[in-house]
């Protein structure tokens, strides 16, 4: 691994609108070579006029946040898949650059004052797909996949502490993590099949009907389809499409809780097909074949 | 509005695992009544033995949370279905006590030394469903669902800077909000919409081609479906089940997009029916019915 110094001194430009931008100029060799005086780990010691290019933009790109007094911002690690906010640090210049060359989620340790990378010790690194600059460019987003747990307690994220559920006087450590619409119903679904390993706490539901009953659930998923393809056929209102989908959504997920398989999981395999040419073309191709 | 003046006087339990946790405790108006000094902004101005209860609670969070030497913390606005970050600011005590009492998301704004509640000029306010801390309890999330855009820009969310996009010379300004895998889709499908309206930008693809024949679309949502289906009738591998949710979901989704429905709307759909009792208790009546 090859530590280059190097500092681009390019002046930013602002919009109108108030909105930073970044100045999409020439990368030449002797343009890159004007910079100095600034740290940057690279992964490759090779100083071909790309990586010199690379360098460049990305010593532009650290100009152009909006560190605070301390030379920190804030950044936020969230799952590329599920949406969960993972954790959420901030970072100096040095430690966002690390990211942009590792993509592992670093951070800046106010108490230890030094850089740390999540996962140095756990090994539950956040592999950083894309970082996402907000308008004022002083907040910043890993948009990331966790190889495990993110948080120190071996919580899937550090956000399971909720303010609701303290002030109704529920038990509150590691109550309920901070779980957006699809994963609440995922949680709901998980429960219920729990319950039903607990005869004393087996009260009559829908979903446990769905459970325990494969034969009929299937069913269930095929009319439902139905239904929603009968909303486009049949020219009906979008309000009962999307009334139809969330049945659809809704049994699909008793059988993938059946099966044991996470939301996550379906999305994951949705990003791989995507990132690796998108379903579309593969089917596309597909579709030639045939044809 | 009422402001009350009290301070709850409790001390914090810290388990062994170093995770702080809060203290349910007695919430009598006697114990209520020892509280004394902190500004406390509440809807109601009746104080009966319940307000106090709360009020008591409400402070005994305020103390849990860990305060940087501003009396700051973190907060982050996240939408309650999609997932997707809005925002982040800051909050001080006060702040944090009116997102809890007034449930819109509430920050301190370090340039101007006041509250600001976001949508008080925009009225596209974040209106807060439940409040997470973190582990540290120095970072907060403000789960949520926004009136509408939540930039000043106009933009959905604040962070549509993507770093990937600068670095490989794309657009920059405005160019690629952060969306997660599901959004992701969602996006590329609705672009593929978008390009059969231009004529010369339609290269074939099988989204394409589903957008174009709803009735060949309905076919493969019936069949994926039934795929999925017999995962479970068939006893197939979770991985096979995952991958034919996958393409249920994809294509369902090609349907969505045809009749303008978003995502964001089948899970708002499924948020309401779950906070009303939920699916399953409404369907366990409808069958209770029908028996």
């Amino acid at each position: 691994m090859a530590v280059s110094s190097l500092r681009c001194i390019q002046s930013l430009g602002f919009s109108s609108r108030g909105r930073a931008f970044f100045p999409v100029g020439d990368c030449s060799r002797a343009n890159a070579r004007k910079s100095m005086n600034c740290r940057l780990v690279f992964a490759s010691a090779k100083n071909s006029d790309r990586d010199l290019c690379v360098e460049s933009k990305v010593e532009t790109l650290l100009d152009s946040v909006k560190w605070d007094d301390k030379g920190l911002a804030v950044a936020i690690a969230q799952n590329i898949d599920t949406g969960a906010i993972l954790m959420q640090g901030f970072v100096n210049r040095d430690a966002l650059a690390t990211t942009i060359s590792s993509r592992k989620a670093t951070f800046y340790s106010r108490s230890r004052s030094s850089l740390w990378t999540k996962g140095e010790t756990s090994k539950n690194f956040i592999n950083v797909h894309d970082i996402f600059l907000d308008c004022d460019r002083d907040s910043i987003i890993y948009l990331g996949k966790p190889d495990g747990p993110t948080c120190h307690t071996g919580s899937e994220t550090c956000y399971y502490t909720s303010v609701n559920d303290f002030l109704e006087h529920k038990q509150i450590e590691g109550s309920r993590q901070a779980l957006t619409t699809l994963y609440s119903l995922e949680s709901t679904i998980s429960q219920r099949k729990a319950e039903l390993a607990v005869p004393q706490h087996v009260k009559p539901s829908w979903t446990k009907r769905l459970l325990l009953d494969s034969k009929f659930l299937c069913s269930k998923i095929r009319e439902e389809a139905d239904e929603l393809c009968r909303t486009i056929e049949e020219n009906e209102h979008g309000t009962r499409t999307a009334s139809e989908m969330g049945d659809v959504l809704y049994h699909a997920m008793v059988l993938l809780a059946l099966k044991d398989v996470k939301v996550e999981d379906v999305l994951d395999v949705l990003r791989h097909r995507f990132s690796q040419s998108g379903i579309e073309e593969k089917r596309s191709r597909g579709q030639q074949n045939e044809a």
